[in-house]
């Protein structure tokens, strides 16, 4: 590739230090991640960021299901007097819903909403389902598209529909709903951990930021490179407020009736926004392995050249085999157009095979995390690959975590606060618990408090707002 | 398991042949297949019914990827202006849609319709990605929930919400549309056959029944045990009608725009309503191996006897570990209980386990599609039990094509046709391919065309109807 081209290829996109919300839409646009679509505030996943959520969904399922949960489907459409059972959810939840009116040429009596979140209709069919105490814990999940009317929209961050994933468990114990509200937080970040590459805070949510309806929420927050926040993830511990509001009671073996004690739990499509956002750089995207569609491409450099095209077939063949995402581009495009076309989709590794290399028993071989350049054998590559995803998946990892780290800092008053958080950096600070503190914190800077964190040790005693006696540490950022 | 008790379990599902279709309610309720919800017309698909669907899925999409498809996904909002673009699939689909007419706590400008299929939403973007000859073709499937309102509905058979894939392929020649839209027509009554063990009768639509919008449709029936016609899958060929509707043009290499040829393709959860209503006997449900969420049911016989729980509980793992979908029945209930609430269930294979049983190192299967027991040595189970899949999966699509070839009979006039549809059968007709003479059948019989075979080797001259010249081979039949 010449010069003029590469120059073109970057060029392309936004400049990441300089223009980030650009840089972001860009890279959704040009990898074909994502289009927009006729419909406003929704999105189109295209194949490519299709692929990524499959293989997002088939990890996180396969954990949902060795953790003894089991999959089911809700209808989408909730009659309205339903939402309006639980105060507080519907009180959270009906600015942001669409209804349907009319259905089959006529005005419905009763209007339908589309399901913002499912907890209602779901604890009224519970209500149907469980009766005794063998019925006990239920542990569903769905995988399923809900809308949130939303004003300002990007693709993968906030659209108004988006695909999820929604939890709904029972239990006959406020004991065992607070072990699984805690055990799915922990599941989250360990699946961002070792399939993202995704270094995540967990703790709680403050009331003010808690799910509408929920006795406490609990929240896995990712950096992005810009120093803002992403919540990616969020898990629920609703005590006995829906059973009460739906009337979701059990014949215990003591022979009386008890309310049952529920979660609920949920990431979405915005996953891939913070896989985007946390690796990503000037070339475009870079895809963890474990969910990246194409983990590597293999490109046959002369191709005109006898045996070229041949042993660069029987390599994708044989990566394929092994069980690896490998495709090879045999278009007429020049090799350097096809590196930069790659790299730009955040392919993990890069095999360039040509006359020499062959000659030599090995493939070029370039990562896309780091920009290595070495050779690799053909006797065993699909060993040496196995290894290399590995290697690549990990070195994202200790890369965003020590960014992350060294973009977590301490502020101790207000003068700090700002500071820190103009700096592209989320907060560390001891607060007094007071919603007063949290709402002027938002005022004067547009932050939030993301999570207080399960250590929760003090290193300091005055609250960074009012000076007034610090009961809590929290992290403060400015999110997505 | 006593004789009251066995009674008990049969008489809770409705007689198989004098109530079939209250049999069928019965069936899908008590084995926790579906539920009703709240939502009228939408039906709760349970754990053990979605589980059913995720291995329908699992299987599909394999295929569809095998043969070059790829997955994504596209608002179920579409603005009714776009909906109405194409004049025979908009007056096809409006009296069906519903409408969301407020969202936001505002009144919409423009109404949006909840997808009752995508091809409008589709069609308007493959403007925007279709641009030159290399772009072609586009492969692409969705896995998506629809809406159709519906007056009378019944689980898996006919609800408002339903889950369902569609395809929707763009190619640069009529003949490779042409060829998609019979490959999938084919891959569908393959997946049906070793997948579901269903046999099916495959061919063209009359122009009555085709898709609206279609230039041709055709279809995949599948034989119910009461003589009714289960259309399990359709593809339809558009021709290049939606392209000009919608404005989808290339630059081909001669330099000229052209417009597009399109296919459209689907099945959907009615695919279970099949399953059921062709393998199902008195005892419940008969489910195909490869889609039967438990494939083997261990029950442990005189659990109180030392080592049988333990020696039931290896033989689990043993057969998970190879892969094989066991589960244990650990439950105080006594094992006649067990074994008929699996019948009930459809489990393909029962294996008991007593302290005899491991004395002499076997188990006792039972098999439910023919109920025969036999003892298998627990030495290579393994391998007994996947190739026991393998016969019971085949031995149910014999069985139903067998049901399938002694229900279809020739019609030659209109009395025959008469005696065969109320026997509980389909007519194999000559047909002059008039649609008054389809009109005059249906009205008369409640009985449709279902496909026109693509053996048409004629078997009579004149027309079942109207006894004029005939030009058409025919399957008729009363129809789900």
């Amino acid at each position: 590739m010449d010069n003029k081209q590469e120059r073109q290829f970057v060029k392309e996109i936004a400049d990441i230090n300089t223009n980030f919300p650009q840089w972001y839409t860009d890279v959704v646009l040009k990898t074909e991640l994502a289009d927009y679509g006729p419909t406003k505030g929704c999105m189109i996943i295209r194949p490519y960021g299709y692929a990524v959520w499959e293989n997002i969904q088939r990890q996180l399922d396969a954990r949902f299901k060795a953790t003894g949960h089991k999959n089911c489907y809700f209808p989408m459409l909730i009659p309205l007097s339903l939402l309006e059972k639980e105060a507080e959810h519907v009180e959270g939840f009906a600015p942001e819903v669409a209804m349907v009116t009319k259905a089959g040429g006529e005005t419905l009596a009763e209007p339908l909403v589309i399901r913002p979140t499912s907890e209602t209709i779901i604890c009224d069919t519970y209500s149907k389902w469980v009766q005794s105490y063998r019925d006990l814990p239920l542990k569903y999940n769905q995988w399923a598209n809900v809308l949130r009317w939303e004003k300002t929209t990007r693709p993968f961050l906030r659209t108004s529909e988006f695909l999820w994933q929604e939890g709904h468990t029972v239990h006959a114990t406020r004991e065992e709903a607070m072990k699984e509200t805690i055990d799915m937080l922990h599941l989250y970040a360990e699946f961002a951990e070792n399939v993202l590459a995704l270094p995540t805070l967990i703790g709680k949510k403050t009331e003010k930021e808690k799910f509408a309806g929920a006795e406490s929420t609990y929240g896995m927050e990712a950096m992005m490179q810009d120093g803002k926040s992403l919540q990616a993830g969020t898990t629920h511990h609703f005590g006995d407020k829906f059973s009460r509001a739906y009337d979701i009671q059990y014949l215990d073996k003591d022979g009386t009736h008890k309310y049952v004690w529920q979660t609920s739990w949920g990431v979405s499509t915005r996953l891939i926004g913070a896989i985007i956002m946390a690796h990503g750089d000037q070339r475009g995207l870079i895809l963890p392995p474990p969910v990246a569609p194409i983990q590597v491409i293999v490109v046959p450099v002369a191709m005109h050249k006898d045996g070229v095209v041949d042993a660069a077939k029987a390599l994708v063949d044989r990566l394929v085999k092994a069980g690896i995402r490998a495709e090879g581009d045999f278009s007429e495009q020049s090799p350097g157009w096809k590196f930069n076309q790659y790299e730009m989709k955040g392919v993990p590794l890069r095999l360039e095979l040509g006359p020499r290399d062959i000659e030599n028993g090995v493939a070029t071989a370039v990562r896309r995390d780091n920009g290595e350049k070495f050779a690799v054998s053909l006797e065993n590559i699909e060993q040496t690959v196995r290894q290399l995803m590995d290697d690549i998946r990990l070195n994202m990892y200790e890369k965003a975590k020590a960014f992350r780290d060294s973009h977590v800092k301490e502020a101790h008053n207000m003068e700090e606060l700002e500071k820190i958080l103009n700096g592209g950096n989320f907060a560390k600070v001891m607060w007094d618990g007071d919603a007063a503190c949290e709402k002027a914190i938002k005022e004067k800077y547009q932050a939030t408090i993301r999570v207080m964190p399960f250590d929760q040790t003090p290193f300091d005693d005055k609250c960074v707002c009012c000076g007034g006696k610090a009961t809590t540490v929290a992290i403060i950022a400015r999110a997505y």
